[in-house]
């Protein structure tokens, strides 16, 4: 596919500085740029391949002010990482041809009610009473378990498993090997010494617009739901423990893990390999960097937190500093 | 399903007071109580729910003194939390119909013993000389690789991979996803720089009565064997090592990984995204409190370590409760 | 089978002291050996077995003195675990029989180039236009997407999953239900605090002998390549993000995560639960403890780090060992 730069400029509302009459095949990553590419500027730390780029086109910020000549040409934008998202997004439109029908052999169980142009890979697994929306691609070696209904044009990739009872709303991505609704982790010791199994009756409920990364664990409650709410994304190998709510459009990055009925707000940012605690409160628009640990609520949000036990960040940082001091402090004042 | 708040108060041994007239149909948790449910307290900083919350029935301590009055009768307990287990098992036997039979497509292999009234998912595969007692259950796209052998009433969900070999004891639980057998992680550098690949010869044992979560990894043993003991539940997503040993009822939580050759006691409770390095042993009721990374031995167990590298919970907070100081420290020395 | 001393020390081109008529049919870990085995020892801390083991031969280093008299034979060596490693692999290649064939049913799309003596377990799914080199083995459940490439005698064990357009190279080993290739973890906020998703069109290429272990997440670049390179050893649940690139003969250990479009160098060895932030690069040789937290670039590598943010290793373990103690400080400073 070919495009001319105003055809891109125009699509992004931007303005183009330097030959409009360039024609573009590809989009690239600034640092590895091929003639014929168009490629973007937005983290700061990349600008010294601005200089250097073999793009013919850089997306960029229309106040930036460049240090050096630049020999591509430009279009100056108001975001330049969200314009580049769209023209991407634009791309794979004309790329992608979804996945339709159904490939043989697959496993469908009794009483389901599926809709239109629905995808069912090979090896599939739906069990009885499932619900799909119209448009849901079920990709090879999915299981779907009983009574588990699935909005519209969701996809859920290869060896996803979704246990019995859950429901997973529309435009969603479940990706591969993630498990939705297994059981939630509850034991109870016996004077013996050994312990008895809390049985898990409660279900998963996941709302429109999640995405769910790869071989990532979300538990079913004990009663009532583990609820995540609209827009929320949650990155690969993250543990959701049973009872645990997610407000809506909080990132969770890989590898952090949300003990049993902890309840998060909206718009946070959950680093990676966080953990939080069980029956703790994050309040909305809370942060916490990677690797921290949350072991209290933080009813009020907007706060970023750091380290195990976790409070806030930029204190946590300042006594870092005198931490990695300490030798010296000492020796100060043994003098 | 209804139930008279008698019959409850019978099995649970427990003592009625208020209205024991009352009829329970559902069961839920104290903050999301709806009348005709039973629900219990057992975390006292849930105490607060006690007195707005709709449920027709509590289950609570023998000795407990509400601060206000309480509407809802009550049934009278040793441990509310076991008592409402007791009652959720009971009332999940009556719910479920365990899976039974075999729903085609299935693979079965050459010289395979399968006990009396086994189910097998569709697209499960059962691997030659493979042995599966009475009521095992082996859910959809389960992978059981030759020679492995699986005891009476185990479940084996979808999507769990057991490599050849492997032994899984009696009434045990294995989450989607999770993986038993793989190779353990070992290799010698060359004068070269590259790595060679140590044969992982061994295999997995799995005792009775363990439950593994979704997702998890357990190695097979270099030579030998990495053991799992009875009654042993461990989380999602944890990672345990080739020739480790783990003893009897222990708890480990999701993210947490224990390297080769580390041996746990028996009664630990380890938390979630913990560490244990590798060759280190761990004696009876250690705790390890989340986060942290045990890189010693701690044969005689009986204490509860925090911190990387960790040591004593209790040094561990008080230390930390003055790094939180660090700043106003300085600030007084330079005064 | 049944080997002789002087047929195992031939082999590992090493020296026997003691009774050279001995023969052997077991392979066993010195602390469980049992007569008629061979062991080895290497990990000092493993000595005190030295006396007690009832293996009949032990492979040990030629320059080893002794504490006391030991009853076993001795094949006097350079590398004791390296040759134990020759011994294991000797022995596993007399034992295996590779998986070969077709074991139905098993799904194979268009325009698919496959070698001779590959193996296509039951249920796997081999998608349009895959390349399979001679020897490759692909277990039960594994999942081939369109476009995909894999080079000869690689095994990809059970319930894997490679998304479309990825590469692997030679002699690779992809242990259960790794994921390859799903998509980058990339958002835009909207002004309405939504989030857009970021088109992941890149691709993921894995060079040859490279092993990666179960469940871990590799996801496919934005634009461009994931890259792990040659030799490369990485453990199970590890987590790599889009435009990771991690150079030859490097080793990262289990419940790691890199962050997006970090760097990471050759022969680097990287512990258990470690974070690397994004845009990050590590040079040659950088050693990362366990747990570690790397915030920022090292570019010349030669360096061991821990801690979080971390910096270089002796340092820290000085620094926490005054952490430990600074109760006492305190309490001197008082006085």
């Amino acid at each position: 596919m070919v495009f001319t730069i105003n055809e891109i400029a125009h699509l992004l509302e931007g303005k183009v500085v330097g030959d409009d009459s360039l024609k573009i095949d590809k989009l690239c990553k600034i640092q590895e740029a091929v003639p014929g590419s168009i490629t973007f500027l937005a983290n700061p730390s990349y600008e010294k391949y601005l200089y250097t780029t073999q793009a013919s086109v850089i997306i960029i910020n229309k106040n930036f002010q460049p240090a050096r000549p630049i020999s591509a040409s430009l279009i100056l934008v108001e975001d330049p990482y969200l314009s580049f998202t769209k023209l991407l997004t634009k791309y794979e439109s004309l790329l992608n041809v979804s996945k339709k029908g159904i490939e043989e052999p697959t496993y469908l169980g009794k009483n389901t009610t599926i809709g239109d142009a629905v995808y069912r890979g090979a090896f599939s697994y739906i069990g009885d009473h499932v619900q799909l929306g119209n448009g849901v691609q079920i990709y090879p070696h999915a299981y779907i378990g009983d009574h588990v209904s699935i909005g519209e044009n969701t996809i859920i990739y290869s060896g996803v498993r979704i246990y019995p009872g859950s429901r997973i709303g529309k435009n969603c991505i479940i990706h591969a090997g993630a498990v939705i609704g297994s059981d939630g982790f509850g034991f109870v010791p016996e004077p013996t010494g050994s312990y008895q199994k809390t049985p898990q009756l409660g279900y998963v409920v996941i709302e429109d617009h999640v995405e769910i990364g790869a071989n990532t664990t979300i538990e079913r409650a004990t009663l009532g739901n583990t609820w995540i709410k609209q827009g929320t994304k949650i990155g690969n190998l993250v543990e959701i423990a049973h009872n645990v709510e997610i407000g809506r459009n909080t990132i969770i990055v890989a590898l952090s893990g949300i003990a049993g009925s902890a309840k998060i707000g909206n718009h946070c940012m959950i680093g990676g390999q966080v953990g939080v605690a069980g029956h703790t409160e994050m309040g909305d628009k809370t942060m916490v960097a990677g690797q921290a640990g949350v072991t209290k609520s933080y009813k009020n949000g907007n706060i970023t937190l750091m380290g195990t036990p976790a409070f806030e960040r930029k204190k946590y940082l300042k006594n870092y500093a005198l931490f990695k001091q300490l030798q010296d402090i000492q020796k100060t004042l043994k003098n």
